[in-house]
């Protein structure tokens, strides 16, 4: 089978430049050109941190689609040019892996109806972690069997929101199968307000921060005599590239719009 | 809807005496009586840890089902009438959610054939404990998006064997939908023998056995800048009783033999 | 070196039955007499659950400390006879290993000079289990060099108090030695209340209530680049034997009053 | 109190780099000057990665310390100059701080002459990582108490040797204080040749490698009815700064020389 010919957009972003590495490290994965607003018409390689992989640089989309034969582009740029990069790409037969988030309604019924007009596949994903997806997917599984349910999510000590976005996000998809149920004693006390954690439909959350941590969740399930827990730890941005890596190669097969990496994880 | 009346056979082994008390507390359910090679004629509120619980007793299974009208045989007996006692209660009309093993190819193939013929449901579980089953069941799915996994099962320092039945399987299983991979460095060298853990295709599994331990495993999934992990702790036999209370649910709307529970959990 | 007698008050207690077969197991001791209010005269292999263990049984504390040669007491009885029977004992020339609470300051300031008049040990603990212990005096030692502390301390749902009493503890420790500080972003904010824990100084404390679940803490220390955890997971009342085995060898040695286990552990 | 002064050699490495900012963020310290082969005589505001931290650059020792009035050198060079620098810091009437290794006996017995000479303090430093240092003597501890012992080390995939140095040293310290046992069922077997772990005088240890670990290691002590664990995560190369900290702190009030952490934390 022949390689899968690949264009990044937003090289220099801190995704972008794992996505590069990315391709470039990837055996069937070939990279064909990268899109920035810097280096029109020069060479990847000869950009700071990216020593020795060769790729031509265009400011334009438009021209690069002209120029460059390719079958994906992995856009990681910003919410302003998502829309217009991956537009553009349809129309030019190119099939988008987009990272960026911002699109409204309207914008995916008219991505849906490009892609449904061209044949082509695109795939729109807040959330490139796959290990993170399937927390939330096995976490909603579980909900049905346990409904007794507390969320620890753990992040260093700079994040401004308790709970997490994606402790919240996870209480949503258990509630949404989760047979209702206010949980602990009925008479418990807290001695200290705040202890048994923010409370979401009777189920539990808790925000840990402390210097050290990075970005961890674990949702534990209690029953008679038995506890369940599924736990992700993420390290690094480095975690978002197995979803990334997944959606080039799933989209070879796709003709629909996918909004969601939930949605091609069985 | 009417509750659903449950026959419990096996009352004083460890497993029935546990599923006896889950069907007296259980809003829904009713217990219509048990079978026990002892006691005939008698109440199961005189027999000694039972205090409170109003049933007859039947030593011959034909008796009771020909006396009492039930809708589910609750089978927590030995392997030696496990057969005897499923074929009975099918014969007469009465669903069997069956926890004994020893069932052969044979034996399944004609309860398969009986359950069809009279149009019920037969649910056979070597293990009841819903926990361990997701657990299982989340490996082998993060397997596909996964393929370096470590197994780290610990018990109890009584436990002969290891690895663990459990880790066996779940290797198995993630066997099943893993891409062959050889983990860790080409070159990692144990210093000590047996640092690395047991190998099964190149994944690699770790028995701990400390003395104050009960039964627990965690499958650790592990990628770029994440890591993913699915962890069961059996606390004590309570909990396998979700997954009686879940059979005798669920008999009700089948039509047909299912074996391992597993196969009834999505 | 000869044997350890010890005589166990208490013995139908679940502290005295488990505190019982601990003697009656361990090499170096020598079960010689319990105390009980039941069965005076009779023997101890006689009581339902203590077939073959042999020991006469004393209604009368002072006529068993007549008759019976004796090193050690082992009391598990009640507040209300805890200060009459360690009193007697020192009085006798026996050692009090005691587990019940309620001593006044008085209480402890003649046993203090009975100890040193008889010139013998006595040890009064709150709390038999060694690992709960070391728990927090680890916990205390980290808080100098850690002053970022987080706890999550997790229970059954029957539970009705939180934070839990060993939580609130270790709170107490962990603060008489760590720098006071409010951790945490400055400007972190609950999108839920109560996400972020009870505040104890600036350090948080999560309690976590789930069916299954026994009596779990962990204490979380984190600083630039690393996490420091020291974990106590208690599964049965088993886990205070191990303290009382050590009090009734670590009191041959002692001629002073010792208040709480964490005094004779180093 | 007046600010600590602080010189730092080897600006340039990995560990240097982030000694660099923790001095400069760090109130109570000043740095100084640093000591580096390259850029003598500049200012390393003007060495890429540095913008905005002022201090002049040498690369003779004695010239620095000929000029620039200091109370500390933070050496983090290489072994081939640490002794040098080392010697050279004390005549100079500055403590040195040094986590370079390969010191000889002789080289320790030469220092350890020169800090009594000069009444001054010098701290060696293999290990900077307090947390580190606390799992282990937090193990050493616990290991009187608790026989049974199991070392779970976890690691990133590219790691050679199995177990870990961490482990090893870990074991070791637990074996000089714990009473000797072969742990787990005298019958036990294992089923696939590795599970059971490494063996360490009956104590065992297990090596996990995965992509996406960094440095982790779990210590379990179990005993009936308990589980006592002390963790230890290592994220990123920030964790060795805690250490090299409370060593400029310490090593004010210091006038012996010190080879390893451990011995300055209680």
């Amino acid at each position: 089978m022949a390689n899968i010919k690949v264009i990044v957009a937003g090289p220099r972003g801190r995704m972008g430049f794992e996505a590069v590495k990315l391709v470039h490290n990837t055996e069937h994965f070939d990279l064909v050109a990268v899109i920035d607003r810097k280096h029109d018409g020069g060479n990847l390689s000869d950009v700071e941190g990216f020593q020795g992989i060769d790729a031509p640089i265009f400011s334009d989309i438009k021209e690069c689609f002209s120029k460059v034969e390719a079958d994906v582009l992995v856009d990681l740029t910003t919410p302003e040019v998502g829309m217009y990069h991956t537009e553009t790409a349809l129309q030019y037969g190119i099939r988008p892996v987009v990272g960026t988030t911002g699109f409204t309604k309207e914008d995916l019924a008219k991505l849906d109806a490009l892609t449904k007009e061209k044949g082509l596949g695109c795939i729109i994903a807040p959330n490139f972690a796959i290990g993170a997806i399937l927390m939330m997917k096995f976490s909603q599984m579980a909900a049905k069997y346990f409904k007794d349910v507390e969320i620890i999510e753990m992040h260093h000590d700079q994040k401004l929101d308790a709970p997490s976005g994606t402790a919240a996000k996870t209480a949503d998809l258990i509630s949404s199968v989760r047979e209702a149920k206010v949980q602990g004693h009925p008479s418990e006390k807290e001695t200290i307000p705040g202890a048994r954690g923010a409370d979401v439909e009777g189920m539990r959350i808790h925000s840990v921060r402390l210097p050290g941590l990075v970005a961890h969740q674990q949702v534990l399930f209690g029953s008679a005599g038995e506890l369940l827990t599924v736990r992700h730890d993420s390290f690094n941005r480095g975690s978002f590239m197995s979803g990334v890596k997944l959606s080039v190669e799933t989209i070879m097969n796709l003709d629909v719009l996918v909004y969601g990496l939930e949605n091609i994880i069985e």
